[in-house]
Order: C-alpha cells, then structure tokens, then sequence
C-alpha cells in the first residue's frame, strides 16, 4: 500500500528537539512509570539525548521523578511519571439546552466538568457567547487558583464551522454566521493563550480517540445526536475536514425516500430518521399534544424509563430506529472503512435498545466484508465534545512545544 | 482548527538529511530552473546544507545543472532542474477488457502507455496475472534498454486490495481472494524493487493530485466508472484508506429504492444507476437484444455518437443519469468536503451531457454552503490508475531515499 506524503517541511536542529520533546512526553503518558533508559531502548533516541530532554522536561514540570524503583536486574532506576499538574486545558461545548464546561490536565484528569442548562436556541447568539463567557471566566478563575496555567481553550458548537473559528450555519442552534472565536477572544479580552472553535461531532471524535473506550485505533467516527446528527471522522490518526472544515455533514444523508419530512425540504434524510425530535415523535405520539416539545431531555428519559419496562411499541420503534441508524452507519463503513463508530448522546442513552439492531442492519448492508471490522458501539465518555475541546487545547504542548508560564 | 497529530516519531540526523533531501527536490520539481540561492531562500534551509544536498543529488543524478543562467540583478547563478532521467517507474492496470502499463521518469514524463485488450473476466485469475507478467517484463526491458532503472510498480485493481496487496474481492472482474503482489512478485522472481497493489480508485485520485487538472489540491476525491463505481478519497494530501485499506466503496450507495436491482441484491444503489451496464440498458434498450452484453466500449461509443447527434431519449437518459451521479456526489460533498470531485472512465467519455444534470442536482442536494465549494469535473488524464500506480512507485524516491541504482 503507497501513501501520498504531504509536502515535506525543511527540518532544522530546533524542529528536531520539538519533535523528539513530543516522543519523550508521549513515551511517559503512556508508559509511565518509566526510567530513562526505558525511554532511550523503547524510542530509539540515544541516551544522552534523553537525558537532556528529560531534564528539561523536570525543569518545565511536565514530567516528574517518583523516586520509585522498579524490581528488576541491575542498578535500580529513577522512574519518571507525568507531571503536568501545573497545565490545564478547557473545553467549552454550546448545546441547544445546555452549556458544557470541562477543565483537565495535562495528564488528562478532569478538573472540573460543569453543566449550564441554558436556553440557547431561545435568545441571540450574543446573548449565549456572553453566557459562555462568564461560563469560562468562572472556569479560568477555578482552573488558576490551583495554580495552574491555562494553556488554552477551545468551544464547540454543533453545526459548521470555518478555518477562522467562525460559525455560517448551526441549525440545532438557529445559528448563521456568528464569529464565535473572534468575540470570545474579545470578551476575555486576548487572554494570552489559544482560543479554537470546531464541531462538537470533532471534539468529540477527537476525544474517544484519546479518552474513551476505542483510545489510540487510527480510523474512527463519532456520531453525535440530539436535535441535529453529526460526524466526525478521525481518518489515519487525524480529524478529516475537507477543503473548508466542512466534513462530518451526515444529517441529511438520504436514507428512505418515502421517509418523513426533514427540514431540510427533502424526506427521510438521516436526522428526520433518527435525531432526537425524530425519534420522540415516532415513541411518544402524545409528546405534542400540548404543543411543540421544546425540551427533550425529559420525553428522552421516558422513553428510557418505557423501554426498560418492555413497552412493546417503545421497543418495537426503537428497534426501527436502529435499524434506520444501520443503514447510515454501512454509507460511512464502505466509504470510510472505519475500525470503530461510536455514537454518542441520545444514541448512547438508548444504546441498549438501539444497537442490536443497528448492528444487524450494518451486517446486512454494508459491503465491504465483515463490514471492514467496524465495531459500532455506544461512547461511554460524559461531556465528551467539552472533554475533547480541552483535549485539542494541550495539542501544541503534546507536539513539543514549550507551555504557557 | 485543530488537529489530531499522528504519533510523534523519533528524529535522527540520517532523518533529517532524507527530510531536508526530500525538501529540495520537490522545490527543484516544481520550480525549475531554480538556483541553489533560490532553493535556500524559498525553503528555508541554510546555504551550505543546500549546496550539500544539490551536490549528493547531482551525483546520483537526481538533479543536474543546465548552465543556464537567468536575467537577474547580481551575479550570474547556475540553474538547476530536475534530471532523474536515469530513473523510471511502472504502473499497470487491470480492467474488465484490458490490461494497461504506464511508465514514467522521476520528472513526470511518459516514456511508454501501452494498452492490450484482454477480457479478463472470461478467464481465471491466474491466466490474467500470466499476462499481467509478461506485460510488465516487456515494459521493463523497453525500460531498462535506455538506460534506466526500474524503482518500483503499483498494480491497479477495481475492487478491495488489502495491506499485504491481495484482493479479497473485485466484482468486476470476478476476482474473491486473489493474491496478487505475492503472485506477480514471484512470477518477476522478485525483481529487486517494490511490487505494490492498490485500487484503480486509489491510483486514479492519486494521478489527478499530481498530474491532473486539480493537481497540488489537498481534498480531492476521484469517481471511476465501468462496470462498477469506485471512490478513491484524498484528504489533507493523503489518500483516506480506513483500517483495513477498503475505503471507497461507493458502488453501493443507495440513491433509489425504487430503482432498479443491483447485482448486490438491493435496489438503486449508485453502481445499478449509473456504472456503465446500467447506463447501457437504460439508453440503449436494444442492445441486449442478441444476448447480454460483453463488451461495453463500442455501446458507449454509439451513446456518444447519438448525444453528439442531439438524440433526445439519450439527452434526457444522460440528463437522469447526471441527476443520479450529483445525489451520489452530493452525499460525498457532505461527508468530506472535497475541494473537487473528479470522474473518470465512461463518465469522463459522457461529461459534457451528464455534468450539467450532475452539478445542478449537487448544488440542490448538498448541505453545506455552496457545495463547500467543490467542484465536479471529468478527468483529463489518459490511463490515470496506472500513471498513478507509476506515481506511487516513485514516491519512497521523492520522500528523500536515495534511488535504486
């Protein structure tokens, strides 16, 4: 198999510092406790090497001596952990009901993860960016007074969103073009470190690809539910974009024609399948006889509470449900032949009832053989676009650069 | 934006000067004649590593000097182009009806296209690769009787290659589990340079990101056509292959399930609406009048002949097959936002009366802003999987190695 290389970079004697800080760094989050010479046998740098990139390492309290020593033959070693205590990342996630905030550590430990119910598709953009404003500022407050140092932030929105951290087009939110990096980065006023803006479906692959239960496989798709479905497709280790960071549109993947109305003005694309509104509708035929359902997170737990007493009709649209949610899942296996699908929010809530027969019908229709080994499974990461947001906000830090002091 | 970087890899100084090798003779192949001053100041790299590099590839005649000089303030600097004359690749293709070999010198050049018609899917797997081989011995000796050195071949296949280069299955050519790098390399009696395998898909995209009319783009994605309907995706410059290699499948999309039955036992999947059998049956109804069809190429040459003549059963036919080939292309628009989706094979041959119908239906059906600006256009390329496998050969040679002498 040939790979097409990206263009290649001139690499100077600094490039290749960074770059073997970045070996030394990932060596010790996910081996450690490890010794020098564990580094040195298991990386291929040489030792004198390794020594000088640990010692600044110490110096930079990214990585920390334990002082232990392992059992074994020989000269007892000195082991080395990640230190990291004093960076941390956040990660802010804007819902249509809620306002997610996640703070973790260079380690990857939760500092604090914090829900804000909040209205957002009942007043301006304005109104929700000053909302998650404050939202960050109490979270910058906590996250400092521990003495840490915030290395960065990054927000994600469900719905588009372009290279300048710019939203034309969040339909979950009712949302067209809003500058959400460039008035964030005003609110807190140039704070000094990187403020990013992706789609939830993004953050949130990029965090099972690191946090949850399919860490480190190279090709994975998280899909992501709620009023709108998404993708983010994480392809050979990295988040696949597009020409204008558009990719991961599967809402509108047309999946039966004679399907209900979406609003989108076709029939029986994905999301008028199988997002939350959709399913609510198809479930619980009463849920509107009062009116539009305005929240769903309590039609969705019942729901939840009906199907674990084995409501027949419950069960029976459930299953239908996952067997439309099958049918999107073979598009992506043939197309993209990932190793995993994990599906999150009100797909992960009803995971139990939906993936049997959503794993059926991926059986079934895809057509590479044994559907290319996807596993299609249920995340088990809470918050994970705000985990995956402070995740994304450690990135130059884990390549090798030096933190924020 | 933000990117999930692949695992860091340890760098050495062997590394660096590959690296840095790789730098200038990439600047050298697209910005010839260029000076060493040039090459220094565009790059980056100092003067002295330049001057280095430019020599060691000038030895192994990577890179020569012309003499020439060009009109510019200061002293009078010796150009430099691209010589890689002495250094060629193969690449060969499989199709239903013909077996085709490209070759190429490091500069692009072609120095042979042969194609031979072979109806490969009336015969066993093993009779084509005997064929195959003898095909590749005679352009390896038309090859090497000038001089040059063989660096590599790709083998082009229309179906699913897997990393060891078999093919677990073609439906074109009716091909389950044939093991074709081991077989060819065996039959050359290995050869002394890389026998790769891959999907004419993959080979095609490839082609177009280096020789066709969207060569340099990042985000590109090629349609081959024929018997079936393959995708070979290129996704920030490399090609997106999933974890098993099986990525683009595209043949199975389901557009209508009204339509009519697909050899895979559903209804109206991309391949049973416009791969070119049902492009056939649908414009020319009588042409299984006398049995099924074999040979397609002289039906598509008299569809093309009625469409040139303004037959209007073929016009509004080829109008409803664009329709269907833009729901197709709309669906991938969405998932990955190409920057250009390319078609090939009978499309290339149908485009001026299929793209019309097929970019007025992408426009409707994609989801993001202005198809997020993808364009949908018909390959320019001659034989572009195997120029493309010609291409892939090359490339451990244009990552900086140093050639196979």
């Amino acid at each position: 198999m040939i790979s097409i290389h990206n263009e290649p970079q001139p690499t100077d004697l600094g490039d290749v510092r960074v770059a073997n800080r970045a070996v030394v760094l990932r060596h010790v989050r996910l081996h450690a406790p490890c010794s020098r010479a564990d580094i040195a046998a298991r990386t291929g740098l040489n030792k004198a090497t390794v020594s000088s990139l640990v010692a600044e390492l110490i110096t930079q309290r990214l990585v920390r001596e334990t002082g232990l020593t392992e059992n074994r033959v020989g000269r007892p070693a000195t082991m080395l952990v990640l230190d990291g205590e004093p960076y941390a990342a956040l990660g802010l996630q804007i819902g249509a009901d809620e306002l997610v905030a996640v703070a973790i550590d260079l380690g990857g430990n939760r500092l604090l993860t914090w829900r804000r119910a909040f209205a957002t598709t009942t007043v301006s953009p304005t109104e929700t960016l000053r909302a998650l404003t404050a939202l960050t500022r109490r979270a910058i407050g906590r996250v400092t007074a521990t003495g840490r140092t915030v290395q960065g932030l990054t927000v994600g929105v469900p719905g588009l969103v372009d290279p300048a951290g710019a939203v034309p087009l969040a339909t979950a939110l009712g949302w067209r073009d809003v500058p959400v990096a460039a008035e964030l980065r005003a609110a807190l006023r140039d704070p000094g470190f990187a403020v990013g803006v992706d789609s939830v479906a993004n953050l949130a692959a990029l965090a099972e690809q690191r946090h949850g239960a399919y860490a480190g496989i190279t090709d994975l798709v998280h899909l992501t539910g709620g009023l709108t479905v998404g993708a983010g497709i994480v392809a050979a280790g990295r988040l696949l974009r597009g020409g204008r960071g558009f990719a991961g549109e599967i809402g509108h993947l047309p999946i039966d024609p004679a399907g209900p109305p979406c609003a989108c003005g076709a029939r029986g694309c994905l999301t008028a399948l199988v997002g939350l509104p959709a399913v609510v509708r198809r479930l619980l035929p009463d849920a509107e006889a009062d009116g539009p359902v305005v929240d769903y997170l309590p039609e969705l737990a019942r729901i939840v509470a009906l199907a674990r007493h084995d409501d027949p009709t419950v069960l029976s649209g459930l299953a239908e449900t996952g067997r439309q949610l099958g049918r999107g899942v073979a598009v992506l296996t043939d197309l993209l032949n990932p190793e995993a699908v994990v599906v999150g929010d009100h797909f992960a809530a009803l995971a139990p009832w939906l993936l049997p027969a959503a794993r059926s019908e991926l059986a079934a229709r895809a057509h590479v053989p044994g559907a290319g080994g996807c596993r299609l499974e249920a995340s088990t990461l809470d918050a994970a676009a705000a985990l995956g947001g402070a995740t994304a906000a450690l990135a130059t830090v884990e390549a090798g650069r030096l933190p924020v002091r």
